[in-house]
């Protein structure tokens, strides 16, 4: 459905109520577009600060997300906890229309799918096996080496539900821990020997498709501590990141905004590694790095509404994630150096607990040279603790 | 008082929850600070869909207001329609600090005292008298030309509380219109004859001041149809209208932002029309237009951080006014135009009800020539019906 025209007292519904609905909901305000949340906490989700209209329930109970629907004009996500086939019948009950669509999320939420799906569509996807057996894992680390990684089919977020295996007895425990034997299914994956990690953020509808620039996200320990638009990568790379995440997002029809994270390897190839259907921490630079961010996007996208510009605003631009250094309530201290610089903007996501990793905040800095704006960006928040 | 950290649940209060603490308090969210409102109305205002913690009552109640103020860290306002004897006994009963603070309030709510705090600063004003009598009237006529505009020094908004007096008959009249036969002090102001109506917006706290640039207001019928920024005059006058802006705002010690309204004389020079302590709709197309919005310094302001720049995004900005062309339901018709325009920026304000002529919503163009973008501002928005 395209849409010409935001009626008083159109309600968005979000699935989910931390940060990712939170930027989001920001973006509808804008447009004078009321906010509805549903969260399986009973409070101090950051979206529950920002509204009166805030629901809390079960993520497996179709009842409670179907009464909640009823009262909203469209439902969107903020992340994958959700199974495909309750989003199905919550849309049907409620008679309300979830964005990215049920079908679209179904392709995606399994992963042993989303490979199959992605590599139909001509993408290249990290090598894989959905694996069953203890002669399975030992071929597996015959032919692609040791460690690999075994992943869930479903249920993976941030590191859960994956284990890294760096032999035969390791794979057999990490297999039964992921509930191998119980009959879930595991997929095993060959790291990919990558020199950079890629992503691209694309927001889709009936009006269109708009395509991000691709970002590098640089990783330390496994957390994303940085983002840096457009990669330094060569022109041709990052064009093709652009087509595949494109494609991809075809590929499963997808409505909405949608990340892709690729690995770059070391003979200049493209992996397709991570997919999410919603806003993504890779795409927080958009809300000042480019015209119309992640968040707008993924509003005008599940509205139906005609999206946004996707340029960038200035030649480079750094994202630093500020992550929890204590367990304590939270609070972002020593921010005056970087509230103070000119082309600087912090973001605070109003959790109330920071916890030691855990992604607090984020600060965006815009310049003119990648390289000068990262180290920039690292120096006027290095003081900062939350 | 200055700050350099932000605590979790640390709550900003507004008293007023109309469109301009709507647009603030994005930007206190953006920084994870929650957003506490007080309004006069019990539904249906703008922020009121936006915050679990609203609260109504009356705006001339101080117990309603201490109560309300005693759940807040800061108060600001959006609004003159508190007087500063009940904010300043809030603010002691409560113990919560209002910005602007009561007492510089106090030197602007009456525009008597007004005209004679910016006279002492050097700042020039309207000619004006206080009048008492049919004689003073008919003197003021004489002296300054018929029309001529009669206020009441206090409680004027928008056109409202003043009245145009052509002869001597409709000054009588309208001098017992505004009340001024039961005590109220009543100014006559003589016509200027101006050839443009400019504005600046400062933002001032403990940390600093910063200034906007200078925006000419575009009115049509006394209603401000079209904000350009930077005004289309030369730039001498441009900084001394930044310059006078800056001294108004010191002459009241104002900590918070500030509007201030001048009209350009026939023969170049600046006469300072109205004052407003709070964001403003000519520095609305600050949003997109700069660095830092003048919602997002009015929070930086109350809250003691460092000031955001005012440095201007692109070389010419054009906002055009998007008001009510029906008496019904509010429905925002006919934006594919708008939102399609890769430089534009729509803004809908959340009203429930459309008024004709009411503030409805915004729309921000930027571009690289003044007058190339207020015409395609306008083009772009003809079709919009609210």
């Amino acid at each position: 459905m395209s849409r010409t025209s935001i009626p008083a007292n159109l309600k968005l519904g979000f699935l989910g109520a931390g940060q990712l609905a939170r930027m989001s909901a920001l973006e509808a305000f804008r447009f004078g577009i009321q906010v509805s949340v549903f969260s399986d906490r009973t409070e101090n989700e950051p979206v529950q600060f920002m509204t009166p209209y805030s629901t809390s329930g079960s993520f497996d109970s179709v009842d409670d997300m179907v009464e909640f629907a009823k009262g909203c004009d469209v439902i969107t996500l903020e992340n994958e906890f959700i199974s495909s086939d309750i989003l199905k019948e919550v849309q049907e009950k409620s008679g309300t229309p979830i964005f990215p669509s049920p079908d679209s999320f179904a392709l995606i939420e399994n992963k042993l799918i989303e490979k199959q799906t992605f590599e139909a569509a001509g993408i290249p996807v990290t090598p894989y096996e959905l694996v069953k057996s203890e002669a399975d894992l030992s071929a597996f680390g015959d032919q692609h080496g040791w460690p690999f990684m075994l992943k869930s089919s479903k249920g993976g977020y941030d590191g859960y539900g994956n284990e890294t295996v760096k032999d035969l007895e390791s794979a057999k425990q990490a297999f039964s821990n992921l509930g191998g034997e119980k009959g879930q299914d595991i997929l095993a994956e060959a790291f990919v020997d990558f020199t950079k990690e890629l992503a691209v953020q694309v927001a889709r509808n009936e009006t269109g498709t708009v395509v991000y620039p691709c970002c590098e996200t640089v990783q330390e320990n496994h957390i994303c501590v940085a983002v840096l638009s457009p990669a330094p990568v060569e022109k041709i790379v990052q064009e093709l990141a652009q087509e595949l995440a494109v494609k991809a997002t075809k590929a499963i029809d997808g409505k909405g905004i949608f990340a892709f994270e690729f690995f770059l390897t070391k003979d200049g190839h493209l992996i397709l590694n991570e997919s999410a259907p919603r806003p993504h921490n890779s795409g927080h630079y958009t809300i000042e790095g480019t015209v119309a961010s992640q968040f707008e996007n993924h509003v005008r996208a599940v509205l139906g509404l005609p999206l946004g510009s996707t340029r960038l605003n200035k030649p480079a631009v750094a994202m630093i994630n500020l992550l929890g250094t204590h367990k304590r309530p939270a609070k972002t201290d020593h921010i005056k150096e970087a509230l103070s610089e000119e082309n600087g903007h912090l973001h605070v996501y109003g959790k109330v607990e920071s916890k030691v990793g855990r992604k607090m905040a984020h600060y965006t800095l815009l310049g003119d040279d990648l390289e000068e704006t990262h180290t920039q960006a690292k120096e006027l928040t290095r003081n900062i603790e939350i």
